[in-house]
């Protein structure tokens, strides 16, 4: 008999919220039970989002209201600083969570207070928090009762650097540049000026170039594998008019040995999501568009030493809400692929 | 037991082909046999479209090579002109067939080859295609051999007439028109100045004012229920900077009686696929982005006696990959919504 | 000796102003003395808009500091609500007017206050100022204090519609229908979830059936010129994801007569600004992108009796910036078309 | 008196050639003599690009009847391998020219040859021809009979390189990486499906990855300043979904010494197209949209020793036709912004 359980979004008006909701409605183990919102409560789901019209009955729901404590997991798709207040409580009831946000990403306190500019209301939970990034932290996630999912570059990032890291071949000490380009979902669906269409669109540029928030995430992963790889790491991220996508533009220096594509395609060899394309292969954002691969080629640069590592992600599906599904079904002992076997949407 | 059948695609490398083999990765009662291209026999088809990596182990084969014959149904996702050559000797060899292009839906030949500027190879068959607007007709669909899949324009402006006319509530003698917006993946894979990106980017514009191909395939099927009604129909056309995602805004003028939005209700209460929105709603485009829905409202405008009726639909979807399947499920006797519960794209 | 005026914006953050702050860069008889805004005060106007480093060394400045009182014409180029407030003493002063908000566009106070949701502050200004729609006022505009720049909907329907009405040539008691698509940038630039980059792009909709601010300032246009005519107006807007553009599709009934080419063509030539394109043509917004012209074409519905306008402009410029420097220009007796010789901007 | 001259664009159909055709109509010492095109011949240029009508009355002639000979200066805005022909006999019968083609780029002709994959026509006229990077090369173009305009990655790369390869502050054997992303009007206005707005559009990718024609034309440029320094470039062309823009994202080694920004800003002080922005600042494409610009920031990676370079250019123009008009400048001694203070439009 198929397992199934009952899942509850906290924060669903978000792009993040509403990418869960579309994946999770083909799951087959997971009913949606409660979808929670302060600003939207009492507001039906498929109101809110027209697309969701004969999919969901839900309604939005205060917190209080939403009865979480009977879910058996609660997403967080909420903005940074909601779940390190909410999700002490739901632990302690016996809920285990999925956090999309940043809250228990940095294990180093400050270093987070640092960056998200806030006091951390519930450091001692963030030790025991794993690191989500699936395909590093399978066995651990699969225990957790806290996952802490990456953010969408570290995500792009990290897993192509994985293996190498592993294999021991990247060169200490030489350059590592991570040259990363955005859609703009990746900010989130608030009013902003900056990204209006009108703004963002028909536009390029590097934004964060003196220090994103990603950073400090991507640093501790790589250097979780290998002290102080990352130390020198160089992370330009830019804004690209499109709604979903990230490319990752990597410049690596290698100790000699195996191509690193075998590397690569060896580890990732059972990965369902991770995909290892031929070397020299420029993999496209649209190739991944709603699905949740990651696409990496990497090859050499004409006439030099370096290394290029191109890699692809959508940004809200393996970026966000679908490793958070992912993460999900390891944590749940699921097929981990279901509800993630959706095919990329092209054109 | 579930039924499993062998559905071979002709034209493979255009957006109805594509479209229809991400469709049918989720179908329960399809295996994808074959996939034809003359210009591309002998390479992979993930290697062609690189989003299909790792969901098709397929090779694309000439005509002759792919054994068609052995197939139970084929689509054929081809340019205007190949279909009428190539199904009559399919369908005497017992092989079932939805023709996505325009070969087999318009009645009357002459008309036909004054719109698509050649000679129709066999009329004798287009007596007994079935025009495949799914929602029309069921019941001569799942007898069908052959069924003519409506093209993207007369889908998105038929179905919210459909009702009304049954109704008897056109008013005839009195103006009806269809102002409508087409996302530029309307026009197909295929070089073309005017549908590069920077020509139909940043930019809007009508076309086809004069007459479209379209026009008579709306008439005809309005005409045939209703004789005449649709004599006058004004169709106007519009490239709209997008990649999916078909508009129509229509105004009509209507007997008194009930409200339409009750007629339309009730005449779709039992579809799946169209979503009859609250009078004053305001369907959008993106609301059905990759899925298989048409939705539609209808009210009138202010201070005024005429009725305006907006419908939606994915022009690669319910406008052509997603009626398909449709019918071929209806063909079939699958559920009508079998390989088609995908749910909307958003963002 | 070259006659040279002191310009002053009012509210020069948004699109609007900065397209003026564009526009007159080009303008030889224009020096802009000042650019106010409360929220920016104290930021230099090319660090808020690098476009226009090298360009301007003005800063923003509170409209207490601007010394409005010294410049010659004041361009408001704020929301609605500030013109109606701050005009009037500026008009005491002696300064001229143009506003491109809609404070003195509709004469029936009334009326204004019902579609704009708020007490008119200065309601016996509104009886002298005049419309600046430039093709129908030239000459009460060049006298007036105070001209009330027309909306962007009003200038791309109004356009075509006047030579037409003046010749008695539309049908009284048939469906007026303006079904009209407009760029993003329409919105204006301020934070908002719907004009975000994820929201309004790849995405196409109805806006506004049941009602737009714009529709009165249409029919009071319209009535003017023949009373009652529009009364039955149907006007719906449509969001297209673009930047800058605007595109109305009238569907006419008219009086027998001359072919309203021929009355277009007259009636606009000797109009900088106006192109009647030959009947059967297509205008795209982009062929007037940045500039400031109305493109417009007339043809006959084939086998029909509605007559079909297609009518273009880009709602920044003869919609918005454009056609207040050209009413400037008027009022100064500047060249008509002084500022204004700019080219298309294609790609 | 002014000085007038004739110009002719030879191949004006593309973008590159309408840009020309838009930066010349305010240009005060041209006259736009001939325009033509073997293929639309006959065809009036206003009908062809509607955003001309009414600026030219200029009709396309093959190169035969279009008297070139009787033009002071020849535009080649063609495809590669047209000017290689038919520029040498223009030469001699003294017409000057610009080739915006890269038929006269690169001086070592067996290198030419191998990267556009064609025999040479003219390898001898190749030796005179001026490269046209502007701001490194203003004596020489004065003189120059012919000028090859460099290409838009070349111009948006080598601009920012100048000033620190002539103070002798890049590190030999260092890493040099150009991370590049172009706007899709760089592919040409050409039937080609990769550029087709459903397939760039909404996606972003590396292309070019293993060598690309602008990689030679780059080292030639930093070579000739500093032997050897540019042999390990790295570079990586992206293209991104917008029209125009082009933006380089470079990373660095620096020999210690004053801050570069400082050595930047001195070496552009007198450049009215070189707009060199604070330290941290992140130039945006369409802050140049349109015009002449070449804006540069410069900064240091946080917690590295690699200086980040960013630079944006619209490649159309700084790229392509507003570089051509501004070295046409140069040659025939007007000022060199002559028809080039145009004001980026935005949005």
């Amino acid at each position: 008999m198929t397992q199934r359980i009952k899942a509850g979004i906290v924060g669903a008006t978000g792009y993040t919220g509403v990418e869960l909701l579309r994946l999770l409605t083909s799951h087959p183990n997971v009913e949606v039970a409660a979808v929670t919102s302060r600003s939207e409560a009492g507001i039906k789901l498929s109101d809110y989002f027209p697309s969701l019209r004969g999919v969901y009955e839900l309604t939005f729901q205060t917190p209080d209201e939403a009865r979480l404590d009977e879910c058996d997991i609660v997403f967080f798709a909420t903005p940074n600083g909601v779940a390190m207040k909410e999700a002490p409580l739901l632990l302690e009831l016996g809920v285990r969570i999925v956090d999309l946000s940043a809250d228990y990403r940095i294990k180093d306190i400050p270093t987070w207070e640092k960056w998200y500019g806030m006091r951390h209301e519930s450091p001692n939970i963030t030790a025991e928090a794993v690191y989500g990034l699936s395909e590093l932290n399978r066995d651990a996630i699969s225990t957790a009762r806290l996952v802490a999912n990456p953010g969408c570059y570290p995500t792009c990032v990290s897993l192509p650097l994985l293996p190498l890291l592993q294999a021991g071949r990247l060169k200490t000490g030489a350059p590592l540049i991570a040259d990363c380009k955005s859609g703009v979902s990746g900010a989130g669906r608030k009013a902003s000026v900056g990204t209006l269409l009108c703004e963002a669109g028909d536009n390029f540029k590097a934004y964060g170039v003196g220090g994103h928030r990603h950073l400090p995430e991507i640093k501790q992963t790589l250097n979780m594998l290998q002290t102080g790889i990352a130390d020198g790491l160089v992370f330009v991220p830019h804004l690209t008019p499109m709604i979903r996508g990230m490319h990752a533009t990597m410049y690596l220096h290698l100790e000699s040995g195996r191509h690193p594509h075998e590397i690569l395609a060896d580890f990732y060899r059972d990965s369902s999501f991770v995909d290892v394309m031929p070397s020299g292969s420029t993999p496209e954002t649209r190739s991944v568009r709603g699905a949740n691969f990651c696409r990496i080629s990497v090859q050499q640069a004409p006439q030099s030493d370096v290394w290029i590592v191109l890699s692809v992600i959508d940004n809200l599906v393996k970026g966000a809400a679908g490793q958070a599904v992912q993460n999900m079904n390891l944590m749940f002992g699921f097929t981990e692929n279901a509800g993630l076997d959706g095919v990329p949407l092209l054109p």
